[in-house]
């Protein structure tokens, strides 16, 4: 697998730079071109280290150069920590000088408006006509603890070296986790600033890390992606040697869009994120103590091979607390074999729990603890183990640490220990730390921390690949169909909706059965229709301007006979007219009914930075308000597909529940699988809906009831 | 309202005692007996001191005495630390002393199973007979840092002074509470360890705390309550007065029990928890850093007059991140006015955000931190305020404080401090500390204390006082009707369901309105009923045995004539007989249909700790997976009616959605008053269920469709 991780060879520069300038190095304690000479001097960077300023002189016992084009070889970094102006012309110089890479620490560009967006313009234009990669600009820097390398200006000391990178787009950020990670002891492999990323972006990064032989887990600060789907390209590749923990903000911040359908509605930019980060097995975080509370098991721990756990406490309350907290992550209890329970039994004294939680009580001995553990661990049914040390009255937590840990260590299962308190465990904690075994303060982190493990384990065990194409589809007859309307939508510069018979035609064309539908444009034509059609028959306006057609009274069902067609087709242009006087009512749609069955909603939107998503749930008109749908990208492949229908009740009650009978599931996999490839194929189709798709009793197949689609202007 | 919260005076000497004596004072300083007894001469606690341990000596400069009958005045409280076998002689010297309370620490009793419970019971009894109140046994003892006394066995130091109480049933978690306090500097008003709680509870400790001046807020490690209605009934005033905030775990520790009903299946004891600690004002935590984190800025802030909130920053990425934590937990971000607006301008570079959040970019000083924020606090659209302080390249995070405090310090708003970081921001957590100003280490936290003060505030605004009894029912009707049943069920030994037709007289007399409903035993009987209550009639099995009448085919519904009816009750018998051939079927109930409407489900049920329940939600089959139900209380009041329906999203769709009319709420509300009346009344009425109860257009009322109850034996 891990020869498919490529790293563009221009980034080189940048994770093992042989010779590094800073241009803007500065004398004054008070300037940021100090703090960033005194990091790289400090840090005992091992390659070659020159300080350009035109001031000329000697800064920290080193001679510094006047002008980039004097400093000597070797020298394939430049870090330009000048005002922005003055960054064009020196970049033209390193150019010149033929260095390939450059880092721009000063703010001054995209961020603060139109001017600054044109600076960053041509910074960008003259890197790409002398082949100069960029970090930045407006970004603290890079730093690797490893190699080692400090090359920003945050405030000493630097982190200690450990296995976690962390990317940032936000420099604050990163500041702060830099001396929050001081104040945990966290260590840390590698940090990346990327500012704005005139160049180099979140997804340029991954690969480098993934073959970084320090980085165990890469950590993202994400406020979006650039480009969709090579991000998630990328990150599918990188996942499956490393796991990735997102971040991800900006939740809110998708403002609203005009929407024709519920898939719509619900489209918002965290759908498309994560059925991203589903895809791509990008872990996502809700807070940055969550992502380096799983950062930690992740890079230590073995990965287990269920969701069992086996809870081993010294007192009760903890112990409750852990398995609550087991549940809610989606763990369970472990049943532990007779066979250790009796072994239990001969470890601790009787008024002990020997089942799961196991609580040893408060006369636990540091031998109790490992001798309990290591019989748990043996279990076949325990998947892993959850470790409580409370404060103990007779013993230290110092002295339980080196007890586990050697039974942890030889152990091929998981272990999370929650530590409790503060100044009573700073021993054990160094001693974890050092022996690379995740511990936490609360019963709760630790329970997260294993299930995230299991989700890794679970990410890890779906087999690798892309959707596959379907054959039996006709692509050119939907390309035909959509013609004039796509003119259409281009001459009146605007989103316009396809007529439900088009719809019908473009869906049957992709495979996916729909009922026959035909517009009558007279009370005379529906009775006809109706009859070739056979009855009972469903009625519903043909209007393009009339988006929720049940809302207005626009759709009659279950009309028996040729008199009830006729005079419902004079409601449905009365309520039509009522509701809308405005719209334009080509006429009505006269539909055979078909018979019961579940029903189910599956719609497909074009996100803007990940192209095409596909939605299931439960449909009707309450989509919005029960909000039982799941998204994810399309083309879909099948594990996507099982997800969605596991994720919803929708999906699950095609299994059948109580007195409904299981469905036809593989008919809606087999839709959902069309109208994600149409989606893909199409993404002039802004939206396409099908509510309800009426799923039969298994094997009887499933049909498109009602469906709309809106085709997007250029 | 402080009038009518009351301390029982027997509990005076656990918080004010004018004498301590400490039975098992010891001298070996790997006891317990000794860490106590340095602890209590540590603390510098104020009133008398007395040692005793038979063999004599002296201990710490002080003498021991051999025996509790020794010991001089002043002595109201002893402290037995001593194994459990001594326990009851040495309670008889305390009594025979005239001493009133006592503090077991000792473990051994209930916990460790029915030797030990009985030996507590004896305690107990002993405990009765002399009029001493007991704490413990099994704990660790009590420590008020103000007085100040530590009766605890914890290494010292012990917390520094604050204004939170800490009550835990679970010794471990104050024992861990107390060492990661230190480590936090968060200072502490009580703690009180409850152990066993052979005759003190939880509830017993609510109305001291609340006395107490230098208590600001309770929290509460809760493992269950002893009596719900008690506890609830001193929360509710406590709370009114003091926030608390409770962690109560045992979540999935409430087993399995049989159920037959949907609200049987979806009435855990969380449910019931959940529904009193909304009735009480107690605030939920879900891990014991929310706990702690809450409690802080309910201690130190004053409440917002709304959920709109300012955020200031001097960096992008919190910013967004706070912004979306603020959504999360339901707050606003508060749109400025145009003048605030304006005044940031004055005070800001061009480049910043002056619109929320505002951010002041990295550059931001001091100053401008303390301008903004006032300017922000100033706008009467801003109900509190969210800073953030990242780290800053030029400034230090102390001299920020500084400037803030006094901008805080005069404002009748609540403001939360985000400090970014770790070793840099220590000064500027002592200031903010001292201040009595809450600060986090991450936006996320910052925003959800904010929440829960809104939280608090609405609970404040509801006026207090109990569910108002109904006037027009008629108790005895039902007491009458269920008569035979109750005996039935006694003399069954087992739980029974009640006949359809006695069930909808029940109702009826308490109310609430069915739908004529008659019992046929033959298909001739069932056209001739069928045709007294008039066409179209439904038809359901009646039978005890059958729980899910609709799921086994036993429900027929809108039969428009006698000739189905009679077809129908031939088919209904037949189904039954299949599904359940061992079940006895009465015969076939025969209900005049009625017109169409909202469908809810409202359910009453009997919790062991807090009695009658009821429920509310999305009815139908598919009940326990919607999920969408909400529980309160019974009898309930109109707050909680309010809160069921506007938390559900069937209650939020009886005032209308898209083409669904508005339904009657104010019967909806009605229906829901009496039946939670009726499960408060006869708590022999182990589950009732009315499912559907049909909800005509507003001003229509609404009828009962279906409905189910089971009585409880004994």
């Amino acid at each position: 697998m891990n020869d498919e991780i490529r790293v563009d060879p221009s980034l080189t520069p940048f994770f093992n730079p042989q010779g590094i300038a800073l241009i803007g190095a500065s004398a004054d304690p008070n300037k940021l071109g100090y703090a960033l000479a005194r990091n790289l001097v400090q840090s005992n960077y091992p390659g070659a280290l020159h300080f350009v300023n035109p001031k000329g002189g000697t800064l920290l016992g080193r001679k510094v150069y006047t002008n980039i084009l004097e400093v000597p070889e070797p020298v394939d970094l430049a870090i330009l920590l000048v005002p922005a102006p003055a960054i064009p012309g020196l970049l033209r110089d390193c150019g010149r000088r033929g260095i390939s890479a450059a880092i721009i620490g000063a703010g001054g560009f995209r961020e603060t408006g139109e001017e600054g967006a044109a600076l960053e313009e041509e910074c960008l234009a003259i890197a790409r006509k002398y082949y100069i990669r960029l970090l930045g600009p407006n970004c603290i820097g890079i730093m690797d603890t490893h190699l080692p390398l400090d090359a920003t200006f945050l405030p000493p000391p630097p982190p200690r070296p450990g296995d976690v990178a962390f990317i940032s787009h936000s420099g604050a950020i990163m500041a702060a986790v830099v001396d929050w990670a001081r104040g945990q002891d966290l260590g840390l492999s590698h940090l990346i600033s990327l500012g704005n990323q005139a160049d180099i972006c979140e997804t340029d990064v991954l690969a480098p890390l993934a073959l970084d032989v320090h980085t165990q887990v890469l950590t993202l600060y994400l406020e979006g992606v650039r480009d969709g789907r090579r991000f998630v390209h990328e990150a599918t590749k990188v996942s499956r040697v490393k796991p990735i923990v997102a971040l991800k903000v900006g939740r809110f911040a998708s403002g609203q869009r005009a929407v024709a359908s519920h898939t719509g509605a619900l489209a918002g930019r965290e759908s498309a994120f994560s059925a991203a980060f589903w895809r791509a097995g990008v872990i996502r975080a809700e807070t940055s103590e969550e992502m380096f509370d799983w950062a930690r098991a992740l890079a230590w721990s073995p990965l287990p091979k269920g969701r069992s756990i086996a809870i081993l406490t010294s007192a009760g309350g903890p112990g409750v607390t852990a398995a609550d907290a087991l549940e809610i992550n989606g763990m369970q209890l472990a049943d532990l074999k007779p066979e250790t329970v009796a072994q239990l039994k001969q470890i601790l004294p009787s008024a002990a729990s020997f089942y799961n939680p196991v609580d040893m009580l408060a006369t636990a001995t540091p031998e109790q603890y490992a001798a309990c553990l290591q019989a748990m661990l043996l279990d076949e049914g325990v998947h892993g183990a959850l470790v409580i040390i409370p404060p103990l009255p007779m013993q230290t937590a110092g002295a339980v640490a080196k007890a586990l840990i050697p039974v942890i260590y030889i152990s091929d299962k998981p272990v999370a220990v929650t530590l409790m308190g503060d100044r009573l465990i700073q021993e054990a904690i160094e001693h974890f730390r050092a022996a690379r075994i995740p511990e936490y303060r609360f019963p709760e982190r630790a329970a997260s921390a294993l299930a995230i493990l299991a989700q890794r384990a679970d990410f890890l065990s779906r087999p690798a690949g892309e959707p596959q194409p379907l054959a039996d589809i006709d692509h050119e007859q939907v390309k035909r169909l959509l013609q004039p309307y796509l003119e259409g939508a281009i001459a009146l510069g605007n989103a316009i909706p396809l007529p439900a018979e088009v719809l019908n035609q473009i869906l049957e064309a992709y495979g996916v059965p729909t009922l026959a539908i035909r517009m009558a444009k007279t009370s005379e034509e529906a009775v006809q229709l109706a009859e070739q059609v056979g009855f009972p028959v469903a009625l519903k306006v043909a209007s393009s301007a009339i988006t929720h057609k049940s809302d207005i009274g626009g759709v009659l069902l279950d009309l028996p006979d040729g008199e009830s067609v006729a005079h419902g087709f004079d409601v449905i242009l009365q309520n039509a007219r009522q509701a809308h006087p405005e719209a334009g009512v080509q006429g009505v749609y006269v539909q055979r009914m078909t018979r019961p069955g579940q029903e189910v909603i599956i719609g497909a939107t074009q996100d803007e930075q990940f192209g095409a998503l596909v939605m299931f749930g439960s449909g009707g008109v309450e989509v919005e308000a029960l909000q039982d749908v799941a998204f994810a990208l399309a083309p879909i492949t099948d594990h996507e597909i099982e997800h969605l229908l596991q994720t919803t009740w929708a999906g699950r009650k095609l299994g059948g529940y109580r007195n409904l009978p299981p469905a036809d599931r593989q008919a809606v996999v087999d839709v959902l699988k069309r109208v994600a490839q149409l989606a893909a194929d199409f993404p002039q189709l802004a939206e396409v809906e099908i509510n309800p798709l009426r799923v039969f009793e298994a094997g009887k197949g499933a049909v498109v009831v009602d469906a709309r689609a809106q085709i997007k202007t250029g």
